[in-house]
């Protein structure tokens, strides 16, 4: 029996922190040194954070990035660590830095580069060709970048061809609902089909758009999981694999032919080896029980929101509370995310504010133990109309004057944020604003929209997520029954404009993520007329996303840098 | 000698409107025939309008494309007409289609794919591997499309290699300053090399940030200008080629191998011989006269502002004008893109206003012959201190009550485009975007940003070259040599905040535009402590500008999705 003791280093890089980095990257080297680790993984670029975007164009940070790994090898003595950075000779490249005993011992260059979704890696690195093979301890082990291994034909094929038992892969791979499951089951699936091990060390934190959810875990080549790590948390799992004494199996023929065809392309690296002492043993391998769906999306948005503000520099949050459940479930959020003492909501009554949502919005006030101010807009509302009495003559009431006074609150929002340092959090929903049922720079303004990717009937399924997780009502029960509204005129309702939200977000999700045809849509049972008038609704109203805060991705496509569309469109598809 | 008569069609598609590109293709075909054209040819995507974007992820988008190609080949009788579309097959291409006679003879797919700057074509399209050469009526003609013509080893050579005597490309080539002089010297050096003709068409128009400037062309194998199209307009530029008698040289040893590399994916298209009669002779070619490179500037602005409203619906356009010289070349150029009678000017004046900026705002707008309202902004600002009033007892005035007047100015102005359907044109400038001089749902609030890319040193001599362009004084003298101030307090002027404009300027060119390295910035003469202030500036100021309207991308680097920066970036390079 063989056994290698391998360190998987979950942390929480901060863009373009190198320093920051460096150190925390040094202190997960030295912790995995207390334990005894042969091998200390960390995720995909943890030197410089992902994405750093054009960042990388930057010669001069691409050299700092560098710099900052010739640092981080000098702290692997005894130990070998593999670390995600940015290298460069004539072209750049996504890489893996194989650090050992205090020398550069090799440099993986990632791939598979995704260009969709998210992912820009075409315009920043050129892909790389070599397969590299590590011999640690008598242990084979090949190394590759995220991408690499969602496919079968990836590098891990030809690395276990030519002899790898484990697979170390270094991953920025971001969230959304239910990846965790997807991954798992895919890293199942080619841990089987290669019958190797596969080590799956991902990035977690929140970097603008993106959340990354950590768990990484331990498969071995039956597929089984053997260690997960936390979700949306720093972590580091230690563990033992225990490998049998004999070689892997022989390749068959039409392995042999493939791996042959590449021989040239293998880089077989044999790394110092070390004496290493009677271990201390470790305890089982440790299994984080997964998060329910809900929990998950819960927790992916508080750390979007907590990292934001963190790594922005701010401290402390607004919210404009209406009563409703939107800005409810973001004002838990920011309590959670940063504390109830550095949450202040504010109220902000116009003519046509109910008691209601008076009483709602101070019971959630109370139930998270924030400050609420009350500011009321009417005055305000008032001197607009007085000064535009003029201009506006001769013309009758319309959405303006419901832009205007979702405008004074972003403004006076605007203001709390500029006097005292409050990020302004925005309530937007993904129904709301898909359909463009929003005022810019009204109640989109600020800057994080923090449920600005979670569907209006997801809202409803977090908030009492975020009620059962806190032990205890947070959001009130009223403000979860009662029908939405912007109380922007007289007995407004959400529903006057929209279609229900259990109709609205399924045909959202066809259209916005699912790039349905229009006849498929019908032949999904949606009425006609309203798909029509969701379509123009969501045509309609590119101009305001393109306007609107980062907040959090937790669906499959989200609102920004995952779904490009042109302003200026005329096609229909009706 | 033989002749052969090419039509380029330079044309402006609207964006996703297949039918209307499809009526205007199809008319251009019909101006071609009846000038003789043997070849007409159109711009790159001229079916869908570039670029499509994420519409391509759409299949119904791209089906609807494919039967507007079907409906545009019946038109083709008696002419060959080569149209830019988007093809689909197992993937997706960028493709040129060669209409023949009533018949889809054969189907480019673009060879080399932009995925740098303003470009992202590897997210939609895989690139092509097939080399046409068309012969029509005894000419071998290449055909490929945009970046395919910007590499001494792209298809262009392998297509002379294989016979062909002329290359048409289709492009949808974006504008920035000076750009047409660089394709102009690349394409002569292309002829040059390769020995043959170039047909440069190019696309026209405007497109979100981007404006394409037509300027289509045609070189001969010497490399020079026989015939140049109009800049910023449409047109349809015919002349006849003429060719020797003879065949062209044998290619020398090394293109013979290079050849016989490729020999399987050399395409030989024999097209429908048709008997053209005596045609009517044409006029020499016309060579239209370059504009200065301030006059150029000054048509992408208007144009990229007149087709922003036009395409998408809106008639008439509103600024906000303070006396300075930002809204006044504004002002200037919407008047110039949609008439003085689609334009209305605000003066917002505050207690901070100067007589002299009244004076101004109202001479141009007498300049200009436009609409002014004045609408005073100090009632609503005493409105909001009043509310405000306890929130901020016992704070002091800081940058809150500056950002409070220019939110308010952008509620009203925001207030009348909902009440009048009139887009709100910002009047931001590329220095004070690039360093976060600006108010963020204040001055940044509006539909178009027309002067976003063009910094504040060539505003000034934008506005001096409208005042030319127009023969008298649009833009007020005073206007031009006053210190530019924000008018936020008392006696504020903007080199309180920001470094004298013609030292800022090239700072940002260097650190924005050129990704120049902290010490290279030095070497270049900047003084270190203003380098260092600007380069934060800019950092910090991501934020600001990811919320902000499009506009005309006018310089090698706009700050729109040419220049994608993270917000949460902790890198520091001084």
């Amino acid at each position: 029996m063989r056994t290698i003791r391998i360190a998987m280093a979950q942390i929480n890089p901060t863009l373009g922190d190198l320093a920051g980095n460096r150190d925390k990257i040094i202190e997960y080297i030295k912790r995995a040194k207390k334990l005894g680790a042969d091998i200390v993984t960390f995720p995909e670029l943890a030197v410089t954070g992902y994405p750093p975007e054009d960042l990388v164009l930057k010669p001069q940070f691409v050299k700092d990035n560098l710099r900052t790994l010739r640092e981080i090898t000098k702290a692997t003595t005894g130990i070998t660590a593999i670390v995600g950075f940015v290298n460069a000779n004539k072209h750049i490249y996504d890489a893996a830095a194989v650090l050992d005993n205090g020398k550069l011992a090799y440099i993986y260059h990632k791939m598979l580069l995704p260009n969709y979704g998210v992912f820009d890696e075409y315009r920043y690195f050129t892909p790389g060709d070599r397969y590299p093979v590590l011999s640690v301890k008598g242990v084979n082990i090949g190394v590759n970048v995220c991408e690499d291994i969602w496919f079968a034909d990836g590098p891990a094929r030809l690395q276990s061809l030519a002899g790898a038992e484990a697979i170390v892969t270094l991953n920025a791979s971001p969230y959304h609902k239910g990846k965790g499951r997807e991954r798992t089951k895919m890293l199942s699936l080619r841990a089987k089909e290669n019958k190797v091990f596969i080590i799956y060390v991902n990035t977690v934190g929140g970097q603008d758009e993106l959340v990354f959810d950590g768990q990484s875990m331990v498969i071995d080549p039956k597929g089984r999981v053997l260690a997960s790590g936390k979700q949306f948390e720093e972590d580091l799992i230690t563990m033992d694999i225990k490998l049998p004494k004999e070689a892997r199996p022989t390749p068959d023929r039409s392995s042999e032919q493939l791996l042959e065809k590449h021989r040239d392309f293998i880089d077989i690296v044999r790394l110092s080896s070390r004496t290493s002492g009677k271990k201390k043993p470790l305890p089982a391998p440790r299994k984080e029980k997964p998060y329910s769906l809900c929990e998950e999306v819960y927790h992916a948005i508080v750390l979007g929101t907590r990292d934001y503000m963190r790594k922005n520099g701010f401290k402390a949050a607004v919210i404009g509370l209406s009563g409703g459940i939107d800005s409810s479930l973001v004002a838990a959020v920011a309590v959670e995310a940063v504390g109830k003492e550095n949450v202040t909501g504010v109220f902000m009554p116009s003519q046509y504010s109910s008691q209601e949502s008076r009483e709602d919005a101070c019971e959630l006030a109370e139930n998270l133990d924030i400050e609420i101010l009350d500011i009321p807009i009417h005055q305000t509302f008032d001197a607009y109309l007085r000064t535009l009495r003029e201009a506006f003559a001769k013309t009758g009431t319309d959405v303006t004057e419901e832009n205007l006074q979702a405008r004074i609150r972003g403004n006076i929002l605007m203001a709390l944020s500029n006097k005292f340092k409050w990020l302004v959090l925005t309530t937007g929903n993904k129904s709301e604003l898909s359909t463009g049922y929003a005022t810019l720079y009204g109640d989109m303004a600020g800057g994080f929209a923090v449920i600005k990717d979670v569907p209006k009937t997801l809202v409803y399924e977090i908030s009492r997520c975020a009620n059962r997780l806190a032990g205890k009502t947070l959001i009130p029960r009223r403000v979860m029954t009662k029908a939405p509204t912007a109380e922007l005129r007289p007995n407004q309702r959400d529903s006057d404009s929209l279609p229900l939200y259990s109709v609205l977000d399924p045909i959202l999700k066809a259209y916005v993520e699912d790039d349905k045809e229009f006849e498929e849509m019908l032949r999904m049972g949606f009425d006609r007329k309203t798909v029509e008038r969701v379509i123009h609704l969501v045509d309609m109203s590119e101009y305001k996303r393109r306007q609107a805060p980062p907040g959090v991705k937790i669906t499959p496509r989200a609102l920004g840098k995952d779904r490009r569309f042109p302003i200026t469109n005329r096609y229909k598809s009706y």
